[in-house]
């Protein structure tokens, strides 16, 4: 492989203009640059991505850790930085976290060790005293889904509580009054808050609050399923369900179906995220748009931002979600309240 | 930040020490890697990888290129190759080509670049001139879900038009003769096989190949919509679609249930890829199994075999698709051939 004397050799420069070039230093000629890259592809020559991070004490890297690159949802993510990464000439390096403490601190640290000073990080297994620890660290961290209200102005996060809400009370408003709620049983914030919006619905309308209306189970189809089966043995007059997240309304509804309970005619529906799979289910599920391509985009804007001393752009945002309504939820006649 | 310097005061070792620690020399002393250690810990001292990198003239990075991360296709890939950087302490790059051959191109250079020995590549939108040139570049270079001769033992593929000929002959199976076929009108390897597959099963049961029967769009749920509003606006005896990939039924079913033809009672459908929506629709459909994890899996082991010469495990495969039957294809009683 040829290195940079035989560039410099080539071209008929010192090895010093060849780093110039290779380097885009202001101080490189017109003339230099045209006969060094002629050289470098007549050459077959590679400059080392290493050596120039070390020369600039950065990479053209963007880190990003997120739960699981398989979720479509983390996949809307990651793109979305990308598109912004791509703007800046700047790569991704991906981790995922699984959700997991130790597995979140690893991908964190392998990011931090491979010089991403632009990191956006979407953590849920770490405590709010790791992730500022990070933020001390590396200026350029940026959290996404998560507030934390020491360095808010760093995270961008969804506010999950008045998303639960508009889901509860869009139900309310079409005359449901037995809601149930199905709940991831993670324990982390996002299915904390999203509770305490249903609550803040029901109690809005003087609708009593009743545990037995609440399941909790995994946050995918199968546990959506599980946690169906497990409410329509306690034998409750329920007229509608919030869900989590679209997929456990996805195994709320598979778990209707066995019963031949109809969505909506029976039972309404409500997800949340507007998730791939929101319009392919049948009936296409009512749902809680979650805007992680905005977020995401704002995140890395926000990242690259703080590295370049932008301040004028570092703003943290606390999003809020909206309504999307199709076809999974209908008016309830007669209110058994 | 602390330096090697600070480490080798605090620990009382040499930098040379420390740096032997660091890169994981066997000529290190267990007392020295104990001290060395214990003062990294203390001064919060980052090894640079990049550093470490340039040295060991690699990097721990398994490179990636897909089509797009934020399709569910490649986030399995990506997870499953993931899963073996994981086992084997190494991380993941992740570049998009989104079947573009410029953008292709840029992303492989970029992984090079950054001195990823190991690289999994998803490319549609390369010559296999420019891919050979690419392979020769780098020995731990691995193509997936495409076949090229020269190279075919570092080549992970599926045979499409089995695939193909698998999905049409179950249909003929439950006594189908009108067959239409949706295609990708992406000009690529995948949707030329697939088609052959097609025709192939009508040709093995003397069925006439008619281009009537065939329409081809973007293969998006969009594309198999229009495909399929094309189908229908011909006024044909079609009992029976095969689809180009899921997403593609998907639309197709959309267009038919507006319609007001019945899947499977009207006309029975096939998807190709057994994707993440394909349990979702309504009626569940039958599909051709993609086995992308297995495949991306071997992938990234085979990547990893060629970089460390482990030449016994160097073989490239041709994986076959199988079927899977779920609610979307009943017999047709009176077969009007």
């Amino acid at each position: 492989m040829a290195t940079i004397k035989d560039v410099a050799k080539e071209a008929g420069v010192s090895v010093a203009t060849v780093s110039r070039v290779v380097n885009k230093s202001p101080k490189a000629s017109k003339a230099a640059i045209e006969s060094v890259n002629a050289a470098m592809q007549k050459l077959g020559y590679r400059p080392n991505a290493n050596a120039r991070a070390l020369v600039s004490k950065s990479t053209n890297t963007i880190g990003v850790m997120v739960g699981d690159v398989s979720d479509p949802f983390f996949g809307s993510l990651l793109k979305a930085v990308d598109t912004v990464a791509q703007a800046h000439q700047k790569h991704l390096l991906i981790g995922n976290g699984y959700h997991d403490a130790t597995t979140e601190k690893e991908a964190i640290d392998l990011l931090i060790n491979n010089r991403c000073e632009s990191l956006v990080i979407h953590s849920k297994g770490l405590s709010d005293q790791e992730l500022l620890q990070f933020a001390k660290e590396v200026p350029g961290l940026v959290i996404i889904n998560r507030h934390i209200p020491e360095i808010a102005d760093r995270c961008i996060s969804l506010d999950n509580q008045h998303g639960a809400n508009l889901a509860t009370e869009h139900l309310i408003a079409q005359g449901h009054t037995k809601i149930a709620y199905i709940n991831s049983e993670h324990d982390i914030d996002d299915s904390h808050h999203r509770k305490a919006g249903y609550q803040q619905a029901l109690h809005a309308h003087g609708i009593n609050f009743n545990e037995k209306y609440c399941a909790e189970a995994q946050p995918t189809d199968e546990g959506g399923e599980q946690a169906m089966i497990d409410l329509l043995s306690r034998n409750l007059p329920i007229t509608a369900v919030v869900c989590y997240n679209d997929y456990m309304a996805a195994g709320a509804l598979s778990a209707l179906e066995k019963q031949e309970i109809a969505v909506p005619k029976d039972i309404s529906l409500m997800g949340f995220d507007n998730g791939l799979i929101a319009k392919y289910l049948h009936p296409k599920l009512s749902t809680i748009d979650y805007p992680i391509q905005t977020m995401a985009k704002q995140a890395a804007e926000l990242s690259l931002a703080l590295v370049s001393g932008n301040s004028s752009m570092t703003k943290g945002t606390i999003f809020q979600a909206s309504l999307i309504e199709r076809s999974s939820v209908i008016k309830q006649e007669s209110p058994d309240s």
